[in-house]
């Protein structure tokens, strides 16, 4: 598939006269063809005017027609078959496998979505019927159902290029609501972004959504991202990228006569405690499954575990034995950008040198340009907990040990963690009762905790929660992977004494949509 | 019930030194007895660090327990019998009837809320089994709750010093939710406060619950509730009242190193639409309704009918001539505190003045102090679209009456609103079509649309929304009144693995809490 570096803007695809960007060899550092024309403020404008003019015919649409329009996506997305495959690998340096079970990862969140919009609960409605003979007053008719926030913009992740960039979770979960679309492509993957956005924009006219349920902007500077979050016909926002980029974001959407939510992933270190008992018992196996965590997609996880907690001894030394002749074997990986790489390298770099930090081991040097060297440092509790750089998220293959005199210490420096994504724990039965005093902290500022597991590898379900309290993500209150995400672009809209004629079809008395309702506070089930 | 004058932090009771305040006969201005001590940064520190303390055990009260305290505050509110009637009648200037309601609703919603959490369907639990044979990878097992988001700050509001105050829709929904609740008194109703607030003190002793989980502070100026929103053990807040006291804590909210949610309840003026034939039809019924619904509690309310919208023509004239007539008779009524009647008496006076606009009616002259004169005035749509100061929220017994040229223009100008938590239709069987025409662009900036009646009397139940679009609320994703108003106080968190001995007992394999879950996205009832 030939790609033409347009913008997409509604049906239109034409070339942004607001410079441009070509994507770079990962692995070469080489720019590749075509150039991506940036996006003007008029482009900008003409995808929210279109965005805007969708979101109430698109809101309407009945729900096996917007599940049909997500299943649609999914498939053009696999109709465009290896091509898609092949850019991606260029441009995000990342492997045939992982980008094939990336691309089966984007397609099933697709479908999942179209399931959860067919079943229909995520319309939550409720149902207090009148009670005309209340005394002293008469109870009005009073329904509830959750509608789509608006046109929501969306931010292509340099980590995921298929499954959270141009149809990725946020843009799922987000047409699922019945919100129309606005992507701001990511300047690492501009082919694999063309290359989805058409599949989109087919499904839209293949479906006869309103043309601007979906647009895909491209941005040579930071016009397009910021005017976004600016523009008033933008509702929502999703994003995954830096704590800079997030809470710059976040600011921006704060600061609007009509402030908006961001939903903003940004920087999490996933702290792994490894208690007596598991580390007594195994912490051998421990250490490798831990290092093949740590290495895996060079690193660039967002569950990535970054920290790992334990009281210091010979089972700990064993563990680091372990991490370290595993880590010391790993090859340098190729990373999804040079900046991305650069920074890596000065983050690792800084850690080495830090007066507290000890390197414990490297991995195989890198034999090629933009190749990230997994690393394995130690620290003390002491330094830990005086040193707030410590807990920086360095992205990429780093993690940093802390030995801790006693377990009492390793609890009390749970309690000086930022909010996380996740938060794994290493136990053994005996280690059952230390494991239960320090969930409380962990909870307060997790949004997954697993035992005897790592973060990475984030299952698509309906218990997933994958967000956390500030800094993992700019609030705590949803998830960006799994069903519920669909929640982060509804709200509620209560219909007091409307005759049925003018309700929507999710309220109407006779229930022609066979949905799960609430009456009266009770859950009745449709069937 | 003699009154202290006390900070209540924890289970003590003790004098504020910072400043004092004195509640101020509504009728007359005068100050009353006793003096409240305002709360230090002290206090403040004490009344978070009990509130931390308290959170990790009172989220995980059993719900038995937790609703059983709930109706205990119900109770001792109820208990403290015509002493907390007497005092906020004087504090609040609202007569005896409308009290002794809203203390009934106040009672009522945390019964509800009571009933909420022994339902417990607020947990919101989500099982995705395990799936060890799943290929190529096992599929983990996942489970899903919600817990309380952490300590809540609770602004008591001026225009419900029972039903949004100390015991009010927030704390009860926070409490509910499981989060321990900081009251930050209105200076406006003191006393009042310090009832209620004994009530709850006295119910956190008899249900045994731990004695951070409420807390009441006077605040002499300022530094309470900044400092409420500030602390960063402070991880929500609720607040009603003007749009310049939410909006500024909002920006607190943002700036801050974790920033955290807002619930502030704003400004709206509630648009009320009337339709050709309703018009035609009823007009005079209807205009005797509406200034029912305006002079209501001095049209204190944020449902208030600010607005009228409808086509200009011999039925609106009647209208307005039959809301006049009805509104010259109604009696100028005693308002909260002698700043919101001057701020009330400023508005008008503007309002009189403005070059687009006339006035229709007013009310009978005030007799004492203090007291509000209900205002109906009327423009032209040219004026009301061009002068955007005819849309602020005049905080009292004011409407404006808009005469549009067509339903275009009419249904033009509602576009040009911003959000609104009600917005109301005037309709008959012949205005369906032209209704139908105008509720998308209502549905996307109100959070309660109603049919033939007024936003007034906001039923307490499981389908209200009270919220909508900013400025109505901070952030239309929520709902203050009803039910779904504890989602505010909720964020999930998701259990990966964990042995049973681990779980929370709402995820344990046996469902010890008889709860309804959704079992790999399906919805299972427990009973």
């Amino acid at each position: 598939m030939q790609l033409t570096g347009n913008l997409l803007i509604g049906q239109e695809s034409a070339f942004g006269s607001n410079g441009s960007i070509k994507a770079v060899n990962a692995a070469t550092g080489a720019a590749i063809e075509p150039a991506f024309g940036g996006a003007t403020l008029a482009d900008l404008d003409r995808a929210c005017a279109l965005a805007w003019a969708a979101f109430d015919v698109y809101r309407e649409t009945a729900p096996e027609a917007r599940a049909k329009f997500l299943d649609t996506i999914a498939q053009n997305i696999l109709d465009i078959g290896d091509d898609l495959i092949e850019r991606c690998m260029i441009e995000s340096g990342l492997p045939r496998a992982r980008l094939e079970g990336e691309r089966g990862r984007t397609v099933g969140q697709l479908r999942m979505f179209a399931d959860v919009v067919r079943n229909g609960d995520f319309l939550g409605v409720r149902i207090d019927p009148a009670q005309p003979e209340r005394k002293p007053l008469p109870r009005v008719d009073l329904r509830l159902r959750h509608i789509g926030v608006g046109p929501v913009a969306v931010f292509g992740a340099s980590n995921f290029p298929l499954a959270f960039s141009v149809a990725g979770g946020d843009t799922a979960s987000a047409l699922a609501a019945g919100c129309p679309v606005i992507v701001k492509a990511h300047s690492a993957h501009p082919g694999t972004a063309e290359l989805v956005g058409r599949a989109v924009q087919k499904a839209v006219k293949d479906c006869g959504m309103p043309e601007g349920t979906f647009s895909l902007l491209f941005d040579s500077g930071r016009d397009v991202g910021q005017g976004l979050v600016k523009d008033n016909r933008i509702k929502a926002a999703g994003f995954t990228g830096s704590r800079g980029g997030g809470t710059a974001l976040m600011k921006l959407a704060a600061a609007r006569p009509e402030p908006i939510p961001v939903y903003a992933e940004m920087s999490s270190i996933n702290p792994v405690l490894l208690f007596p008992a598991a580390l007594a018992n195994r912490g051998e196996a421990i250490a490798k499954a831990f290092v093949g965590s740590l290495v895996l997609g060079a690193g660039q996880f967002c569950t990535n575990p970054g920290l790992v907690l334990a009281v210091d001894g010979p089972d700990l030394d064993k563990f680091i034995a372990a991490a370290s002749a595993a880590l010391s074997e790993t090859a340098a990986q190729t990373m999804l950008t040079p900046g991305i790489c650069k920074t890596y390298q000065g983050a690792v770099e800084r850690a080495g040198e830090h007066a507290g930090v000890t390197t414990a081991a490297r991995g195989v040097e890198a034999k090629g340009a933009n190749q990230g060297r997994s690393a394995l440092f130690i620290t003390t509790a002491e330094a830990f907990r005086t040193s707030h750089e410590l807990q920086e998220e360095i992205f990429g293959a780093s993690s940093l040990v802390v030995r801790c005199p006693d377990l009492a210490t390793m609890l009390d420096l749970v309690e000086s963690l930022e909010g996380q994504l996740t938060s794994a724990l290493h136990i053994d039965e005996a280690d059952y009762a230390e494991a239960k005093r320090v969930l409380p902290a962990l909870e307060r500022r997790t949004g997954r905790l697993l035992v005897n597991g790592f973060g990475t590898g984030v299952e698509v379900g309906h218990a997933m929660v994958h967000g956390g309290p500030f800094p993992s993500t700019a609030d705590g209150r949803s998830t960006s992977v799994g069903s519920l995400a669909i929640n982060r672009f509804l709200r509620p809209v209560s219909y007091q004494d409307l005759p049925d004629a003018l309700l929507p079809d999710a309220l109407k008395t006779d229930n022609p949509l066979g949905l799960n309702r609430r009456v009266d506070g009770k859950l009745q089930l449709a069937k």
